[in-house]
């Protein structure tokens, strides 16, 4: 991974955002900069420098991970050790205006912060320079989400083996949790969702010891993680004899989630893609049941920027990996949800999810 | 669950604390206060009532989740919601003082939430009130903690089946995953650590593709979460012939584990328990390997309050529920550690993790 150039892009920003330093504070945003993957740090970027802070659990993980950073190993929380790390060595940084991520530090912490710091070093809340520099990802990351996206869609063929009336959703999730573990994930990248029959209509509807009904749709929403790198997706099954009616609503969906990779384009804003998918539910009668966002964007974590979401303005720009999932849910009928991940190309996209989006009644 | 004397509780605090409302932001603090198992909430508790605000993913699973609380669901994120409804409703709670919790706010969060609210309110940082009534568990979360301990006990026999050399740490943590999953868990309670061979003195070295070596030490470090309560426990095993020396690591930390669960008794402070367990280590000439705190309290969360560590003065009351678990790092040699959940009683404690601790070779 390109460290170097992210860092001294950083570098770049704080020079411009006239910050003497940034204080990273976003495990996520830790691991872009600097490679390390443990769940206790903080980094320091200066605009000339870079110092890594962690506990004695990862002096030896952070030895063997950690690029372009000083390695600083203490006794304390790693945020407390960086605080007082500065206070020691203001003299020689002499830093005056200290950037800190808002997002990824807690009241708390940063009152503590400002104590130990003292009046000498202003605290500012940086702009999201890591978030907008991880937004679009390179060649390298575009290659590891790809081979994410791969090994999760595999999990949908132990999904289609499993899934049947009487079958508990969460043996499912363990047929599909354990296939993953087999090929060499780190893990899920979220809690497997399988809804099944009525359950389907909870857009969130983790696996449950409920079993498969003899007749209803089957939501698999499920992700990997691979070599740090998220995958997501959804397929909607159907379950014994489909009414007319339930293939009107997948159908719709399907159309809905079309819609929107199509408008998935450079240039274009991610509240265009929402309205694309929510333009073809609003025909259909069924807006009303579309009750979240469109997508969010994909990589180091499974939920990161751009929200594609209505009035969101963000522009669309190469590189960009975003979910399209649209869904419709309908309490006591069953819901459905149909999601890719795509990456935005210099003239379109590219739908990394290979999986068919036909209905099927299994 | 006793959500209403969890709340009455809160609401007294409130008083004494002089604050008009605390809005809840810490999805387990959610949890336990009215019931939601969802990922976006937040909760206002005014000293007389309780509203409870998500959105529209979450519908159906509040009203049928949430109790001692009016829902409110919204098309905009719970917090964002909260901080509207809280300026239309102001003139009706009249809100002079809202407490909010500095763990669980970021500071970007906070600072959007006085904007939104203006001058009229003024935000104060309340005390870990809901936390600290988390730490004393009634009877039936240790009921729920008993059997999540058990259960996840189990899967020591599943890693114990499947650890040989050549066999990949992963391929260990697939197996246990798999039967935990089987056996109705919602799955893990954090990332499993296998750490075979010299992996094994990275303390958190959660399994990796590296093969199980002809010789040495294999942590185990592993939890589960069944209906909704975490447990956690660790046992190393060696794998081949062992040296006196390998055998004598294991036996210190073995003695410095049952000192330090020997002085799980109330009214003794948790830095006491740490000590304990930091003496033996000493005086094997070990203390400088034990890199690490003695352990935390667990409950809804793998890691909630107390911290069992050096300096920290918490005194153990009867109902908390810790983890014991010293350990071992030697770079080149490897890592030993043993860890139980045990449950402060009314004399002394209790051992939840029924597993055995002798020296195994397999």
């Amino acid at each position: 991974m390109d460290y170097r150039g992210r860092l001294n892009r950083l570098q770049s920003a704080l020079a411009e955002g006239r910050l003497d330093a940034l204080l990273v504070t976003s495990l996520p945003n830790i691991r872009y900069l600097c490679g390390f993957t443990g769940s206790a740090a903080a980094l320091l970027v200066t605009q000339s420098a870079c110092y890594f802070f962690s506990d004695g659990r990862y002096a030896q993980q952070a030895r063997e991970e950690v690029q372009g950073a000083k390695i600083k190993i203490a006794r304390k929380a790693a945020l407390t050790a960086a605080a007082g790390w500065l206070v020691v060595s203001d003299k020689k940084l002499r830093l005056k205006r200290l950037g800190i991520e808002g997002d990824h530090l807690s009241l708390a912490e940063s009152s503590r912060l400002r104590k130990t710091l003292g009046p000498g070093v202003r605290l500012r809340q940086a702009p999201p320079w890591v978030e907008r520099q991880r937004m679009v990802k390179d060649a390298e990351e575009i290659g590891r989400l790809r081979q994410a996206v791969l090994l999760g869609a595999r999990l949908f063929d132990t999904a289609l083996k499993t899934i049947r009336p009487g079958v508990s959703e969460v043996q499912v999730a363990a047929e599909m949790e354990y296939a993953a573990r087999q090929a060499g994930t780190e893990g899920m990248a979220f809690e497997t969702i399988i809804a099944a029959g009525e359950r389907s209509a909870l857009p969130h509807g983790r696996a449950s010891k409920a079993p498969v009904p003899a007749r209803g749709f089957v939501v698999c929403d499920f992700g990997v993680i691979l070599a740090g790198y998220c995958s997501d997706m959804t397929r909607t099954v159907y379950v014994g004899r489909s009414s007319a009616r339930d293939r009107e609503v997948y159908a719709a969906v399907r159309a809905a989630q079309q819609a929107a990779v199509e408008a998935v384009t450079p240039g274009k804003s991610v509240g265009e893609v929402d309205r694309a998918a929510r333009n073809v539910l609003k025909k259909k009668g069924l807006a009303p049941y579309f009750t979240h966002s469109t997508g969010h964007g994909v990589g180091l974590e499974i939920h990161e920027a751009p929200r594609v979401a209505a009035g969101q303005s963000e522009i669309l720009q190469p590189g960009m990996v975003i979910t399209v999932e649209p869904g419709v849910y309908i309490a006591g009928r069953g819901g459905v949800r149909i999601e890719d991940m795509v990456v935005v190309t210099e003239r379109g996209c590219e739908v990394l999810t290979p999986t068919a989006k036909e209905f099927l009644a299994i």
